[in-house]
């Protein structure tokens, strides 16, 4: 048994173990000991997994898994109930985010275990390192950072001179976080994300001859819970700050402009981008491949489908879609004309001749 | 007072100091010391602010700010002109500029004081490295390199063998320019740029067994007062160069293909794409999440709205949005008459029965 | 002459020893040195060039280089034949690659003469690294990595514990690949890539306090033949593997959810975006730009568009373009009849009134 699966049935235990925690009756083999958590078609002896509906059922009888998380109503067909067990339960999605959660802290990723400045990171002596900290190999952290107890730099990562790090904060290998920006407790930093780069901002030089730098000397200021994809960028404000909410998520490759400042809980899906000055409300969602305008003031609770080009502010609880972006039923009606229009063109021609 | 506040004070002074530089009428207090810039809702005592518009101008009475920039027109309620100033200015926006203008200088980004070669760093004996010029932790700068005069290379920067960097460029901690490419004077490039990656190119391969690689054997040659931001990629040529010309501005997140001619002054907004070969005349607009085709010639000062796919070649001097891109009087009228369809669609229903 | 062009001279030769690998026929001086190879505008004295349309036939008198590949039908016009050559071909596109792939292995990118580990790479004891493989400065190697032979890791690399590397791997600088990760043999990671980290998964507190992460403990299993461009990101499988096929081609800044199963020779084109647990069949082409929503399953042998949106199931062999993406005829008579709709506005008006 491999060292990975050791540490899984210690997490685990048996089938038997699961049932409370996942809210499931048990029916086959109480104890079959579970030593990893795979998908169906690749699960080997030992693997949990999970059936979710018909399709995954009719593989459940053929499959290597050992135990699986089953929705009530399905039919599994015929299977050895004498060494495989099934946890019935209501929704085996969440039934396995609770297996996942019961995991957690048993990876590398949790570990406190390697706490420690690496001999090869390079700390100014003017930097306040809290207790427990632990940061990667040739990190860098430059004079007048505070990095807070438990936080954890990964390697290669930056931190510019006057960054501070709240507690428990989590910066994965290769992040930047550029001069006086600050990062909130408990936060998730990915692997590639440049905090504070300068914003987008020009002007036609007074003499006629080119293009002027707008300077930005404003900064950025990430709350505590919130997560940010890799490689996702998030410019610093001209002055004042740029600002993210607790518990805001961003998935990966995000373009966060300059003086945006998003409310708490908000939800962007990757390749989206928030132009300059604009405002997002709290716990309001914002699809993948999104584009919203700069200067603009989007409410509280609204949704944004994926793909929309918003132009335009946005009531409160708004749901909102296409390009430019309107109200979805607006714009659903919209597509629904659209996709009839081929068939009644050539009505349509006759009757305008 | 906080060191920054210091520094801030130093270049700013008092108000009185501040109103021939922004060319503005002082009211107020001339002698109030300014420790800060700050947006208005967010501003300390000492800190000066800008009211722009109407909605600024409410909040002025109650703000902390101690200095503002205030559009002539605007009307601001009562106000304690003892200890508080005001410089009315006809464009607060372009003061305020002139103000962060000042302040460039004192920052770390533009200090020289820091010049010198990072003891971590990795230069290899053949590479020459002008004066003043600085080298940040664990940057690698491989044989064949030359830097020029008070060029800024950044923690991390990896530059391949036989790169070229002009004078007083800037490269950002964790860029990566990779063999032969050509970075021009000035030129700032933010973290984690990717600077002559191999162009997506590949053909079926002969024993038609799969596919393969089309090598890349050109480069990327950068002019100089360019600006690229955090994370953008610009792939090498096949053979020849992808270049940049002098002045041109790309955000975050936008990505250039092989062999892609940029002329001098484009502006690209961020998470756009061009994809190989194309060209862009000087001076040329391109609004944000925007694609151009391969192959296709773009003129001289167009302009391209945001989100727009451009499919075809773009006169001189023309605007065009849309997708597939169009001129944007014709792309307006679509979206014009596109949202009205839904309620004329059961009257066009009814004349076609 | 330069090390470069000595190089590049002794694997062509003169243009003579051309004419057989490109299957042309020789027209000028046979015994004329190639030393590089350049854009027709650009081109210097020992420069080969291509020369592929009229435009191009027109210039070739005045260029400067010495050698051409050029399509058989073309019009050259009047050139000095007893100095330089031409290589009358097919295709000259497809010539020159052949001469490219001939200089593949000069360079620095294919060279073996540099394998080695740098003394600044830090390397786990508990990893094993095969023969021949080269790892740069500033890498990390973690724990449990093992790293096939002739393997190349660039400067800066990333490798988490657990990570296993195929031979002939390539990583260039500034990859990361997190924990427990699998790269195939001959795959290319551009610089910036980021493997393995989590996706964008959450679910509301159990306490409606906020927003809950789900943990991702599934990692990524890439093929062999596979190249990834700069700063994309794949993400890791919440459980199970997220899974990219053999020769599997995906462009820079594309963002692959977790869980995705990408099938062999699928090419993904820049600035896409594959949410999670969607699967791709194999051989499907995905221009620039898309967006393929979460937990579809798209065929075989497909075709998406550049900017396309995918929000459906796609059978294979089929072509779909457009937001929402359907068939590709439908998606362009939406289009044909979207452009005449302006001016037949004024005439349906009145129809209607």
């Amino acid at each position: 048994m491999t060292e990975e699966r050791r540490k899984v049935q210690a997490a685990l235990g048996v089938a038997d173990d699961l049932a409370s925690l996942v809210g499931g009756t048990l029916e086959g083999c109480g104890t079959t000991e579970i030593t990893g958590v795979q998908m169906l078609e690749d699960a080997q002896p030992g693997d949990l997994t999970f059936v979710g509906d018909a399709q995954y059922a009719k593989r459940w009888g053929d499959s290597k898994a050992t135990v699986a998380l089953v929705n009530r109503q399905l039919d599994l067909g015929d299977w050895d109930r004498t060494t495989r067990a099934v946890l019935w339960v209501d929704d085996a999605d969440h039934a396995m985010i609770a297996v996942l959660e019961r995991l957690e802290g048993m990876d590398r990723d949790s570990g406190s275990d390697d706490a420690g400045i690496s001999p090869s990171a390079i700390v100014d002596p003017d930097a306040r390192v809290g207790e427990g900290v632990s940061i990667g190999p040739n990190a860098v952290v430059e004079a007048g950072c505070s990095i807070g107890s438990r936080a954890r730099i990964g390697a290669n990562v930056i931190l510019e001179s006057g960054v501070h790090i709240d507690e428990d904060a989590v910066l994965h290998a290769q992040v930047v976080v550029r001069w006086n920006c600050r990062i909130g407790a408990r936060t998730i930093l990915h692997s590639g994300v440049v905090v504070g780069s300068d914003g987008f901002g020009y002007r036609p030089a007074p003499d006629g001859s080119g293009i002027r730098k707008i300077p930005h000397r404003g900064n950025v200021v990430i709350g505590s819970d919130v997560e940010i994809g890799a490689n996702t960028c998030i410019d610093r404000g001209k002055f004042g700050a740029t600002s993210i909410g607790d518990s805001t998520k961003i998935d990966n490759l995000c373009q966060i402009g300059h003086n945006v400042r998003l409310g708490r809980m908000v939800m962007i899906s990757g390749l989206s981008g928030i132009a300059g000055t604009t405002t997002v409300g709290d716990g309001t969602l914002i699809g993948g491949s999104s584009g919203l305008a700069d200067h603009l003031k989007i409410g509280r609770e609204c949704q944004i489908a994926a793909r929309s080009g918003v132009m335009n502010d946005i009531p409160d609880g708004e749901t909102w879609g296409g390009f430019p972006a309107k109200e979805i039923r607006q714009a659903l009606k919209e597509q629904a004309v659209l996709r009839k229009l081929p068939e009644w063109s050539k009505r349509l021609k006759k009757l305008m001749s």
